[in-house]
């Protein structure tokens, strides 16, 4: 397989990796939660190449998740925000920062802290059944084939 | 930056794509929820170079998130099983699969249903607040800066 037909598999997590999954891309989204939208940032924040920053931006806004807007007229100066679709990205954000701070955290304390404005605690997210809302861990879980697993496919 | 770099930023999501954030590693780990363990059925299912999958799981097998176990003697044949790390990566492979399952539906149906056996039901994962329960979302969340971020940075 190569990793431009990522997009075409018959698994959804496949289907998330072909827009997301690319090397850069996660630091850009990362960015972008964290209020960052001009191009000069994302280059300076991340230190990598005009190049890979401008290709990456690209991706996202031809699949939906960035919006490129004008914000500047003389010269031209773009802005890039999350859509819907790229804010629902939000909980692998947490996600992997959730990870981090179990596996590998830092001496000197967590970089960052969340705070849930809804109830005004910090928090850490949980992955919960949208059935019965508890906790679900890959211990809780049964995967069973759907109407779209081709033969020959495991569930996963 | 260097993509060698990120696993000594002063950032948690950084060092959680510095183990899972190569373009093969998180297929592999899907592999791995779904119950492969041996080498040639990694391969065979990613259709990529020995080379690649070799790399991707003794990066991880060093990184603690998989175990690799002999499970045969003449030859000796290596299975390779998620540890209690790896398992703790379940909510991203969730939240991958959620997310492609809302942006990028397969016109057959899901390929894969997944039942809470916890509550018996079938479920989508919902990311809560570890503090009220309710679900948090990117627009219900401020991050601000913890003990362990350097000036410069920005909390997200």
């Amino acid at each position: 397989m190569k990793w431009e037909d990522l997009s075409s598999e018959p698994c959804l997590i496949s289907r998330t990796l072909a827009v997301v999954g690319d090397r850069w891309t996660m630091l850009i989204l990362r960015d972008c939660f964290a209020g960052v939208r001009r191009f000069a940032e994302f280059q300076a924040k991340l230190g990598i190449s005009r190049t890979i920053v401008a290709q990456r931006l690209a991706a996202l806004v031809e699949e939906g998740v960035l919006q490129k807007n004008a914000y500047q007229d003389r010269p031209v100066r773009y802005e890039y925000r999350l859509t819907e679709k790229g804010l629902d990205l939000y909980p692998l954000v947490l996600g992997m920062f959730e990870w981090g701070r179990k596996h590998y955290p830092m001496q000197e304390g967590v970089p960052v802290i969340h705070q849930h404005t809804a109830c005004g605690q910090d928090f850490h997210p949980v992955t919960t059944c949208s059935e019965c809302g508890d906790e679900v861990t890959a211990r809780s879980v049964k995967a069973r084939s759907g109407p779209g697993l081709p033969d020959g496919y495991r569930a996963a």
